[in-house]
């Protein structure tokens, strides 16, 4: 199942995505299942309000017209907006790390981003005047289900709810001149999120997924999550070693080879204009632009 | 104004503290103000809704008697427990750069801890085992008012709720390995906080305020925000050039010479029983103990 949040009719709603959107929260009302308001609602759906979800899929005739909304007739917007936390893990490809001659790590190697960072499929990426190096990073995006502390890695699948992509847009200047990532990497726009939520029972293995990047229709990441130092499993183990995982928390996985900074034989830098897509495997793909900000 | 919030009757409350404690939970409905249940509607009190408190407080007579708890009554909670997010700036006292040989940033370099990460005053910090150089870090914390974006220094303290204090608890170990800070201060418990919000036009001055820690009764930080390299203001300009600040954000300013990992002859770190004290002049003492975790 996909879950996308979308804006139509000036009302926001949390929707199954297929050729065409369901809306989550007006169907519910017709099933008798609570209708969830939040991610959090979403997330905590039981099995029988999913079922119910599900019949009224299979059975569109009786469902009221107006749950129904088409694709083109949508604003997508970021699948989640308020994550308790955003944890990103750094230097988590091989390719990546031989791409800047870095060591691969002993642990995952962690920072956080606020969720101010947040913006949704379609949005600007906005350029500060002042940010010089303005690059993208294409990562798997875990959505977290239920709350965990010490998740062993056996038992670390039992706490996905599902995948999304996220970019971890990254101002280079600021990021290398201060040595901590966090400021060059928290600007307002710099962490677009979407376009859905796939369910992690749609996924199958999140370890062996296709991930690209391409900017201005150019193929510049290239790569799949099997490259990943940690695998999906491994950095819920060790992130939740440190910290408590809460359900909507997401936790972005790392970057492969080929971001801008690191090409050769010189970096290419985002520019004002610029396009960018990102496309996982069985997840989708993740369009934005940049623009100038003051 | 001190505000806390605090336990009592299995009953969570906001209150004004005072040589008692007075619940705004309890005291808003006999006074026609609408009850604050969480930070943000008490930090979004109207100015009339705080008169109606000041005047009950003035006049207490009438109060029912189950609006107040004495202070020896209650049990004191983390003041704020869930922040959009919590910014911590590093090295941001001239002692404290100097005890490490460390260059004064241009400026502020930041990263942040997850709101798992808070405790509450006299609760354990809990070490985990695997951690093997636990240290204390002394902070003052801006308490958020209001939303903004690219604030000017002469604007800051409008946006400025109040102030309390931040023990930026910190696994050396881990902190040095991964050279990006976050792991290493994102356990849980790594957060202390309190014991009260102080409220801004109580405080006058930020910036020139004693700060001191004590383990075991020792004094170990002995310093003033006074010897902060970026002040108050200032901080809270730089951080919202790169991020919008939201209502509850929580900003912890850096902490003085004296932390344990610097300490000569030899680092001192602290061990499960060790007591810490830490206060902040016109805020308050925030008091914590260690525990070892599994």
């Amino acid at each position: 199942m996909r879950i996308a949040r979308f804006k139509a009719e000036e009302r926001e709603f949390y929707g199954i995505v297929d050729d065409q959107m369901l809306s989550i929260t007006t169907i519910s009302p017709f099933n008798k299942c609570s209708a969830p308001q939040t991610i959090e609602e979403l997330i905590s759906l039981s099995p029988e309000s999913w079922n119910n979800i599900k019949e009224a899929l299979e059975d569109q005739e009786e469902i009221k017209k107006d749950a129904i909304y088409k694709l083109a007739d949508v604003e997508l917007l970021a699948p989640i907006v308020n994550p308790p936390k955003i944890v990103c893990v750094g230097l988590n490809y091989h390719d990546h790390a031989a791409e800047q001659d870095a060591e691969i790590p002993e642990e995952p190697i962690i920072f956080m981003k606020p969720r101010t960072a947040i913006t949704g499929p379609n949005k600007p990426i906005i350029k500060p005047e002042f940010v010089k190096k303005l690059d993208y990073e294409a990562e798997l995006a875990v959505v977290i289900g239920k709350k965990g502390k010490d998740i062993s890695v056996e038992e670390a699948k039992q706490y996905v709810f599902g995948y999304t992509i996220l970019n971890d847009v990254s101002a280079r200047d600021i990021q290398f001149k201060d040595r901590q990532w966090t400021r060059g990497k928290s600007f307002d726009t710099f962490a677009p999120m979407g376009p859905y939520i796939t369910t992690a029972n749609q996924i199958g293995n999140p370890n062996n997924l296709k991930i690209r990047t391409w900017v201005n229709g150019e193929l510049r990441q290239d790569s799949s999550t099997k490259n990943m130092v940690f695998n999906v499993y491994e950095i819920i183990h060790h992130v939740s070693r440190v910290m408590t995982l809460e359900l909507g928390d997401i936790i972005a996985t790392g970057t492969p080879a080929g971001v801008g900074v690191f090409m050769k034989p010189e970096p290419k830098f985002l520019k004002p204009k610029d396009t960018l897509t990102i496309e996982i495997e069985a997840i989708g793909k993740l369009e934005n632009f940049v623009v100038e900000g003051s």
